[in-house]
């Protein structure tokens, strides 16, 4: 079910400020210049947010972010992406090339699937109540497995990146790394051992799309 | 890089049995019909053939699946899925409704991103490193995870599926579902709680692409 382009509606973006999943969708609707309207989800207070019964009924995962355009409800961060490309293609996240786009989908996936998920607060919490986790075991765990991931993605960057993940071209692997170099550098990760992904975080933080996702820039942002 | 198709190449599959990755993979090519050479990687003999030099230069990731065709090289499943989808378009993995492709996509990820990165190998053997994790707490730890996924795949098939995931037609979705299914029956989640999962897993287990692809049909399967 696609809305009538002819009747367009505004979209709206459920998000909470420091998520990162919540942070590579707003840097793709800034960067295709797509108004939206920001629904602040707050994954601490009053129990979470995101376990309301409210909530619960446009994202039964209990996670941000969530994309209304309309009737049409999309709960994951790489559908989203997708759904984004398809319907307003310019500028595009994902290149039209097969190869190119799967090159850039392994980075996003490194970061969607590989890291972001195991250092994230459901499974932060849960090591705490299994495990008796101090702030220190979870701030190492943490570590631990962004720098697995980074690994893996600083190795792939030496052959495809210049200013970029892709050349001299944003595209969603950046959308995707710059908020996971963002959680990397709250728990301490040497960003030293990863050259290619420093200047690619450099140079990304100077472009508009990113300044105006980033979380302290978020109307639910708790600065200080 | 596109290999020229009036030269084809037959595909190489870099896969583990066992390995819930690699199945949804060798479900979408025998599903489209695609020939393959199957390329075993032992995630556990001689301290995980995943971690050797040479495999390090296809999957710097450390993981399997690994595609080859011809000198390109994909390892993320969904990187995989789309390319096989681009490259062989018949019969469709993903619809071509954005909409319908975006709620595929969301089961997709809610098992790729959401369960199995969390109950893997690597994080099991992290667990026990750091804090001493008994089997008993692995199966937990990994049974609580799977559980929430499948609650939210359970109440998102209430309105879409029928004989599959997505209706009447196999998709992406039913090929990342089983896999994971297999695992959850490894870590005695009540399947009962799931009877839209329940019913789409029996329907697609006879179904020849389910049944080549079964971890128990591969050349390194170690039965018993």
């Amino acid at each position: 079910m696609i809305l009538n382009e002819e009747a367009p509606m505004k979209l709206k973006l459920y998000s909470y400020w420091r998520s990162s999943c919540s942070y590579r969708v707003r840097i793709a609707l800034y960067f295709k210049g797509i108004d939206f309207i920001y629904m602040p989800i707050h994954l601490v207070k009053d129990g979470g947010q995101q376990h309301h019964a409210n909530y619960l009924k446009i994202n039964p995962s209990k996670t941000v972010p969530t994309l209304m355009h309309g009737e049409v409800v999309i709960n994951q961060s790489m559908s989203i992406f997708h759904f984004l490309d398809e319907m307003w293609p310019e500028p595009h996240l994902f290149p039209l090339d097969h190869y190119e786009k799967a090159q850039i989908m392994d980075i996003c996936e490194v970061i969607n699937s590989g890291i972001q998920p195991i250092q994230n607060l459901g499974v932060n919490q849960e090591l705490t109540q299994r495990f008796n986790a101090t702030q220190e075991d979870i701030a190492s765990w943490n570590k631990e497995f962004i720098t697995r991931g980074f690994n893996s993605i600083e190795y792939r960057l030496k052959d495809c990146s210049k200013d970029f993940c892709f050349g001299n071209t944003v595209t969603a692997a950046d959308m995707f790394l710059i908020p996971q170099v963002y959680n990397a550098l709250r728990f301490e990760v040497d960003m030293k051992s990863y050259p290619n992904i420093y200047r690619i975080n450099e140079n990304c933080l100077q472009r508009s799309e990113f300044i105006k996702a980033s979380p302290d820039q978020q109307p639910d942002a708790q600065i200080g």
